[in-house]
């Protein structure tokens, strides 16, 4: 069994050189990274075809086959990736706040990295890469934990990732990867309050319950997301129809795609019909509550377990709902606390949904899928938080920080 | 047994309407709860009194009651301490940043409030005010969770704010206190994870300690502190002198007060005998490592428990170094990450400390007892955060809020 003890520890050392080094010597370490990676393409690609192999002989359903497997040009998107975090600006050092107290003390806000950074995710390896990536700009050690299904895949991703850093003189194992794929080891590392700062789960919304119930290390939750979209009466159902469509069809599968739609009753029978054929001509499953089946005979009734399911498929569920202040309060209800958008030409209305909505990303006349990193300008992101504390939406580097305050005195005693 | 899942949905149906009120309507509560609270003196007294007596029929220290009662000057202080907090800037609303993205979407990032806070704490009713009032000021609804000495003070503090509530038209379950004292009560509490976002312990390290193993709900680790003071071989040995016995004595009882002292062996001779004296004279026994025993027999062997122990106490260990190096190792090694201070003249060794030193605050020259909300001018805490995710340091309103995005386009789509 991985002795995690002893990873901890130098993660612990390996976080401490990395808190002292400067901007110029942590890009120089993912440029050497990202060419690194695109060097050992050979070797990637054929462990990565053990990867593949197993999973083929598993019955892994295509879909996720193809998450699964790593080609020359995903090397090159992920060392394209890394070149962008290098690119970012290095949130470290930065003074939030500065003033003097009473007693004549200078206190400074400054911001500096977590420390150790637990990734704990499922299947697709090029989150080995990014993950590192990230959480290296940020100046902290990382301790990855992905599935077992890529667990070749990510070994060489990660000992391709410590050789570039060996090769610059950046202590190696600020990147460690847990190869021990048993349940046993996750347990225990998501038991590691003296060893790791936060732990970061990525995957299905499953597996970041699992994770959240039995983790003691303090938990950045990523990623759930039953996302609503709102039709107003005063909509312009041309971008309505246009944006849920987007929100649903672009990419089903992640997590900021709209689950629900919900109509005003007073635009709900000249809307539902041709938004049904929409959804049907893009193979979506349309369910909907009774007022909606009335409209729309070809609705399938939903349940009331639907109201709270992220299909992550393509289905779609239809409420209709009396007035703006049962939409809010059915998705307040209901929601993940994701992304929420209205759909309105009503001042009134898109600023009531604006504030009264509580979620991480709040839109008025846009698609969910906007809640990203690279979207929002993050260059990069190592999840969307879904919780509250620390950081809300899409995290980027900046998320992956603290601050410490510095005091400066001549003396000064408390009196 | 209390519901404590209705307990929830009212909080949060609180909250809600918490989160719509402005500044000046805060305000009025606020200073209403104030009020309240003066003029229910007799009443809170009366109940405070039963308190003492359980706690006296108890066997409960002096020290102990002494924090658990209640004077009229001491509910004038909870009154004062309500009106600074309505006097502090409303950190809800304030627009974090903003800008467009490539797609054209404007996206604002606006400071709002928790939503449903936890308060789990031990013997001092105080507490019961000063979080309401804090949790209030920042939107939040709060769920209090006192403990059972205090049960009686608890209750009618707490009925008192809810009246004020009530008379003002303000939803009263904005502030609710579990009168139902049981473990299996506090239990569910902690695993709360649909109602409350987030749960903030105060008392005892062994207390906190004993909720960040049960909780489920996220937390904020609040104040163990096993504080030190570095005297750097180029220190004024005044000031270090002053400063040492200010950090230790002047209140041993809380987190910030110091536990240790780092000396650099070049002025261990001439140091130690005085800081020996000195100590000896406040009544705090010294105990020390092999070296200090050396030049000053009267030191007491430390054992190797020693180093990680907050003693809260009139207990100081002396650990004596060969470098700054060798210090700053020592200190990052057994600190609970609070607050840590170096003395010195010598302008390298104040930078290499403040850099390489992990802690919510880091002194250079000044007694360690200044990491508090109001010494740092933030008017008020709810406890000094000695984890590094979410708030780090001493936590005023500020530090009870989170964020939001809000996203407006004109009918943008994800390409």
């Amino acid at each position: 069994m991985t002795n995690l003890e002893e990873m901890g520890q130098k993660a612990q050392s390996a976080a401490f050189e990395l808190g002292q080094l400067g901007t110029q010597a942590k890009n120089s370490a993912l440029l050497a990274m990202a060419n690194t990676l695109v060097m050992n393409t050979d070797k990637i690609i054929a462990a990565n075809k053990d990867d593949m192999t197993n999973a083929r002989n598993n019955g892994m359903k295509d879909a996720m086959l193809d998450r699964l497997e790593i080609t020359p040009s995903r090397i090159n998107d992920m060392a394209d990736g890394l070149r962008q975090v290098m690119d970012l600006p290095d949130p470290i050092g930065k003074i939030e706040r500065g003033w003097q107290t009473d007693a004549g003390l200078d206190i400074t806000q400054e911001r500096v990295p977590l420390g150790v950074i637990g990734m704990i995710y499922e299947a697709r390896p090029n989150v080995t890469v990014d993950a590192a990536g990230l959480c290296f700009k940020a100046g902290n050690a990382v301790i990855l934990r992905g599935g077992k299904e890529a667990i070749n895949s990510n070994i060489i991703l990660s000992e391709t990732l410590r050789e570039a850093l060996k090769t610059i003189g950046i202590n190696e194992d600020a990147i460690q990867l847990i190869d021990d794929i048993s349940h046993e080891t996750a347990q225990k590392m998501m038991e590691m309050t003296d060893y790791i700062d936060v732990l970061i789960p990525r995957g299905s919304g499953k597996f970041i319950k699992m994770v959240v119930d039995k983790a003691k290390v303090p938990i950045i939750e990523t990623g759930a997301g039953n996302c609503h979209i709102y039709v107003d009466k005063d909509a312009d159902l041309d971008k309505a129809l246009k944006i849920i469509i987007n929100a649903k069809v672009q990419r089903p599968s992640v997590c900021n795609a709209a689950e629900k739609v919900v109509l005003h009753k007073d635009i709900a029978n000249q809307f539902l019909p041709e938004l049904f054929d929409a959804l049907r001509a893009n193979n979506v499953e349309v369910r909907g509550d009774k007022l909606s089946q009335i409209i729309e005979p070809g609705i399938i009734p939903a349940t009331p377990e639907d109201w709270g399911t992220e299909y992550d498929d393509y289905i779609m569920a239809v409420k209709i709902v009396g007035s703006i202040d049962e939409a809010i309060a059915h998705i307040n209800k209901y929601n993940t606390k994701h992304s929420e958008a209205i759909i309105t030409e009503n001042y009134t209305s898109s600023r009531q949904f604006m504030k009264q909505i509580d979620a991480a990303v709040v839109y008025t006349n846009a698609s969910t899928r906007f809640t990203d990193g690279q979207q929002f300008g993050f260059g990069a992101e190592i999840g969307i938080s879904t919780q509250k504390l620390h950081a809300r939406g899409p995290m980027g580097a900046n998320e992956l920080t603290t601050t410490k305050y510095l005091v400066q005195g001549d003396g000064q005693v408390r009196k």
